[in-house]
């Protein structure tokens, strides 16, 4: 027999994408920061689920001017603290909301060059790639995870593909020379005490970046838990990396019909399908990662 | 002391979005499908990342030739059940391998009405909506997640939004009378023996539907609390439904500085940013949902 | 020797993507208009071109303004109607804007059914598909054109590609068994007095559509003449079509390394490259396109 | 009375998006070059359209063969010369083509850092910047285009906006302190010999870029005007600059309900709408521009 008995079940809202841009004047140098701030709370909502009684909703509107207000009254500073600010504020204020998540991420710009000089207020998008965090604070707990975005990588040697099983509906020739291409999502998480985010940005982003050219790849497996690895053995602040990491591949072109041969040369560049490597690389003594990566 | 052990977590591996149209000829009268299929591993992968030793790796290429093979080898049919087909092949053929998951999109067409009646073998694509499903076989077990995405209403009545607290961040005024729009992405996990995947489908996407035309709102919330409630109480199939409901802010447009009132009738439809309202609804007899939504 | 002597060539400028929905009430039955529009001026531009004077720069931020004040002023109507009045009164109002061009996209809106009925006031957005107009007035004239765009079609038989020249880069095969499938972006300039824009765009609609279907195809661009040719013949109030017609690509997919014959049965539906096919059919005696297609 | 008579007037077709990557060995530092290329044919090829004779029509998958043999045949080069070839051929190969038009994105890849010094094979997508081209062939003739596309840029200083003349539908108040923002779309015609399409390429987009952050700017059409009278000024090869720019609004959020005073430090960056300035700059002695800029 099947219950009719209905429930609700973990639930979260807030407001996404509130597009943020700072300028801070030192002097005549700007200083500008470009982020995209989504904000979500969890807590005691079923009565709007169920009779529509908004006295538990902190409007999404609200959280927005929240982020602008905040953006004013303190400096925003790096993303993880900012990120805290606002999810601390909001779990400390409403006492029935009892969880709050932020997700930050951060588009860089670098300065225009004039006559050799950094300008003073002017400035280029530096490029699809993002940094990014995603904070949550329950209770007294707060958990920080950082991460990267949209880093397109390629290496046209160092990487071989071969030994994989062959069944009927194999067809892929082995290689011991391909060009390995990925667009890299890796986010961490932190352990104990902030030992400052910007340079530990700066220093995971510049490890995996190392290790996937230096690396000697057999596979995109192998790559990735490398990436994961180095930054778990050089950045004692981060308890673990989970990386998706999409194969872009690059098939080489079939001449021979014109006569000519390709060594590896021209390649043509495909969008879909492409593989899809997932992982997760932690300290065997990790502490419980929480609602760290978001179950409710 | 923090360690330097360092192991591998959770991760999966394959084939994303392999675009797959079949025909299948009823006499003159064609039928076609347009899926577009991604695969995923998971099992005893600790080696290639470890060493790529990669006699593990059913390559990602072999799971794409599997999907247009098993297109051929019998009618495609039921998305979930193409799904099962291709998740259970992967377990049962390689013992290290000790889960699958497949996710299909369907993208529909409909027929060209010529002279008022419907083409043999013309088609119209039907919209940007989307049927989906994740299906995961497990061992001997098997998950099926059936839904929809990017399926976008709005009612122009019968949406109100009040009596939300107020603190010194709030600006945003109580109203009787509002715009709501969504863009519904819904997916419901099944119980039991499948009853239909076609029908069942077609009847949870009208019951969504016409719950949201007719449930008087005072809150999105209330409306996907609606939603799933409605889905479960007629669908018994269904054991939990997940739905992510973005509040598409439509904004009436302050006419007042050229003399002229705006009763509600002319309107900024904003993209960014966005409410986002998340929730679950679930029978609370609902057995535990595994692996059902991907959690490794 | 090379002139240092430069000059300010054809320029415009405006508002792009005004997002405007409107509710018209009609008792308890709602009509909706969604629509997407831009507006652009040309004149006496040079004055702030060369120095800045600004006087003769009607804000972007007005145009905008005035886009939403008129959709409240009278009802919108068709959206040629409603370019129309929007670019007259640029052109009108200030006496240094020689001409104005309206662009609009309009997004379509199904009633949800409600126990089989049209609901009142609740809607499902109809698809990917939409309709455009872009006008010019000038002095006192203006220049319609409507049009389509995102209509995506696909017929799987009734399309064959042979006969085409070869050389030392040919490797495709000839067929007279293939899928056609494009997106088409249409676009027709109307002469005369209007003869009803919304019935002039349904039958231009139908008539592309059923040519599609019912053309035999030995080429792409051969559908294209065809479906521009119907809509002369058939719909006097149209004086030139152009199409934009990608080949989006359908490939089967070899299955024999599976022992599997694939009689057009499965196919692989690829993204990039696709062919491009580009034509315009007019009658032999249509006026001058003046500024109509958009050169200043 | 309308006639019946119908012609096909101007076309062209060709393959769209052929991606194309090459790798170049110099000994263990390779060298690669990331293209998107576009190519389309015109001629006399009513025969195609008017009954389907495909003798005319070389196969848009010959197209794409061309592209990818051509890239192994000699090196790439500048995407101007690559497209100069391969525009070329196509006019001299087929007799009853007459014109070629061959369009290149490039997309650029700095070299990974590793311990300071850039790798021999492992490489970072510079971001999202494209290099272009739009190069024709017609008889013995040919034209040159070369742009840039997706260059965001930013000055947070130097840009007021006021003196605008004030309607019933104008609000927007004046400003002598806004943010300036923007997505460049450059693209210049070549005159005379080729001076070095890739130190052109540097320089034109060095000079735009030291031009919009030196350039006090009063309005979006002086700084479009200025950076093409600079690139004029010193780049005797060009002979025209189109430009088109986005003004991507960033608007100072009103910080005053929440008892903030808001002194340009905080902004909402808006997606749509946006202004879009559009204008040409060019010498007054510059040769006519034939088919450059792609009428048939």
């Amino acid at each position: 027999m099947i219950s009719l008995a209905v429930i609700l079940g973990p639930n979260q809202y807030g407001k996404a994408e509130v597009r943020l841009v700072t300028v801070k004047r030192d002097g005549l140098v700007h200083h500008i920061k470009d982020l995209t701030v989504s904000t979500a709370l969890r807590g005691e909502l079923a009565a709007t689920h169920l009779t529509g009684d908004n006295s538990v909703v902190v409007a999404t509107d609200t959280q927005k001017n929240t982020v602008y207000a905040f953006a004013k009254e303190s400096p925003v500073g790096e993303i993880e603290d900012f990120a805290l600010r606002l999810a601390r504020h909001f779990v400390d204020r409403f006492g029935h909301i009892t969880s709050a998540r932020v997700m930050i991420d951060e588009h860089g710009w670098d300065r225009i060059a004039v006559e050799g000089k950094p300008h003073e207020h002017s400035f280029l998008r530096s490029g699809a790639e993002k940094r990014t965090t995603a904070v949550t604070v329950q209770d007294d707990r707060s958990w920080v995870v950082s991460g990267l975005a949209d880093l397109v990588v390629l290496k046209s040697a160092g990487s071989e593909f071969h030994g994989f099983p062959r069944d009927e509906y194999t067809t892929l020739a082995e290689t011991d020379d391909r060009i390995l291409a990925t667009a890299v999502t890796a986010r961490w998480r932190h352990q104990g005490e902030n030992a400052g985010w910007g340079e530990s940005f700066r220093e995971v982003r510049r490890i995996m970046l190392e290790t996937f050219a230096t690396k000697h790849s057999l596979s995109l497996q192998q790559t990735l838990y490398s990436m994961g690895e180095a930054v778990l053995t050089h950045r004692p602040e981060v308890a673990e990396v989970r990386l998706s990491l999409p194969n872009k591949h690059h098939f080489a072109v079939d001449l021979s019909p014109f006569g000519l041969t390709n060594d590896n040369e021209v390649f043509y560049a495909a969008d879909r399908p492409y593989g899809l490597i997932e992982g997760t690389v932690l300290r065997d003594d990790a502490e419980d990662a929480g609602p760290a990566w978001n179950p409710h």
